[in-house]
């Protein structure tokens, strides 16, 4: 069976992991958001890409979810030392070595999409993991700074440095309607049975993916299963909310479900405390959601597969 | 009073302390050797400013005479479970910050003279450090490969990684023919009071400053005064022999100071080891050149000072 996901950083990560022990057979390929990457200290650095990769090959912190189990903060100590910030953004040692030998590829002239392959030659994440394009599409936010009025910041200076704080009054994958998926994106995606979007951030992480011209149209083909993020009106982590209301659609499990509608997805797994949300067009099912430890969110992905499977079935 | 010197990495770190010590109010200028340095990673590593820059400011492992006090071996550990080497280079965690520091620098188009000042802004090493060039100059050692046949390699290739097992052939500044002396140097040289050598590697590290065209003939109209960093037939710390051999020249301070000769020098300094020593038209003292201890080796620089400033009044 091969399995096409869309993933985000930490929610998708966890997800994927409950997908490998629900299907161990399986032939997962991962199209990962990079409209997160940033550039810090010369360096390319790829959160959502690393997330997952980390997380599958068994190096994440387990407890915050991102960057290294075992990490220590010298490089950081002695770049601030320096007076060379960011100091908001948290790059580990461990963490370090991997955007050295990302930036030195790439500077080498190798896509990310080859960079990602070689970085998992050593984690061997057991997924084919993907960067949804090779080309740089850098997702913006754009607040009214109280003190330098409204401009666009990086997503990352609005997610971690102000975590959210100021109202995004837009959001903008900039350079994603000139990109190109990567390599085996597309193809991936045909050679798919199924299709299903983690409980990632519908607008910044799934959403982002989905704008690389040439990806929604491929995944409107297949059967899409849909995992909500959102249970009651609250994300299940990371502050969804914010990026939601930024695009004008409430933080509910039935918005989401209707901002990804009947074009996109088959089926939308929500959590039993949102069993009222119907979407026209789209089978609605509900179970518990937390993915509270694995073997809930193994579950739980098993929940969203076999919803898949049964709707693929359906619609021969 | 206005010092210039050249310097090459431990040693002449460690003697300019000392000449800090003998001359506190001096306005020292340190014109360094940049022909050591090598790109690693994708990071421009420049161990003899380095190491010139950690000693005087009070950073550098004492006990190694290069790299930082308290290190640790993260980064280069996660490099090398990458598969990325090369693993016979020591680069440590906070030595990795000054690295990237440089190389965003340098990437923004800063030239390594102005870089070096920037990190100087951290390090106070009390001295103008400036590099001998901010063109690239790479010494290449042509030595005979057990398994490729003779072939150039990096010097540090042949010091750190072969620890000059292999004989040099011949060594050469590649680059230096064209390269320029960095903005400040010839100026600094023109108003030195005095100029000394420390107890460098003739070759390798004051032989290629001075084959920076322009630095030799600066040099050559001062007052200069040599301190000679071969103590019998041995070098004082080092493998100078290893050097002086490839370039035909005996390892002894009688041939260090022929090599550098009257047209170059006014004073030199040797070990009551070698007080036999004669060189037409330079004036040689002898005393004890071990710098066994800080106070030892200011007393060294002293006695350079000392013999400097006394041809320095001959001559007028």
């Amino acid at each position: 069976m091969r399995i096409v996901t869309l993933a985000g950083g930490i929610g998708g990560a966890r997800f994927l992991r409950g997908l490998q022990a629900a299907a161990p057979e399986a032939e997962i390929t991962v199209i990962g958001n990079t409209g997160d990457d940033i550039s810090l200290f010369g360096l390319r650095v790829c959160p959502d890409l690393d997330t997952v990769m980390y997380t599958l090959g068994g190096g994440i912190n387990e407890d915050q979810g991102w960057g290294r189990l075992d990490e220590s903060f010298t490089v950081k100590e002695e770049l601030l030392a320096y007076g060379v910030g960011p100091g908001w953004f948290g790059l580990g040692d461990r963490d370090f070595a991997t955007h050295i030998v990302r930036t030195q590829m790439l500077a080498a002239g190798y896509p990310l999409s080859a960079v990602t392959e070689a970085l998992c030659d050593r984690w061997k994440p057991g997924v084919r993991l993907i960067p949804m394009t090779d080309d740089q599409v850098e997702t913006h936010v754009v607040v009214d700074d109280p003190d330098q009025g409204r401009r666009a910041i990086h997503f990352q200076e609005w997610w971690v440095r102000l975590r959210a704080s100021i109202p995004a009054q837009s959001i903008a994958a900039v350079g994603a309607e000139e990109s190109k998926p990567a390599p085996g994106v597309v193809e991936a995606i045909e050679a798919a049975d199924v299709v299903i979007f983690p409980p990632s951030n519908p607008v910044v992480s799934i959403g982002t993916i989905l704008a690389v011209p040439g990806i929604r149209a491929a995944v409107a083909t297949k059967t899409v299963v849909g995992v909500s993020p959102i249970i009651g009106d609250a994300p299940v982590r990371g502050m969804a909310d914010a990026c939601l209301t930024a695009i004008g659609v409430e933080t509910s499990a039935q918005a989401v479900g209707e901002l990804y509608g009947p074009g996109l997805i088959d089926g939308w797994l929500v959590d039993d405390a949102d069993a009222a949300v119907r979407v026209d067009g789209v089978e609605v099912r509900s179970r518990p959601l937390l993915m509270s430890d694995p073997e809930a969110t193994a579950a739980i992905a098993q929940a969203a597969l076999d919803l898949a499977l049964e709707l693929k079935e359906l619609d021969k």
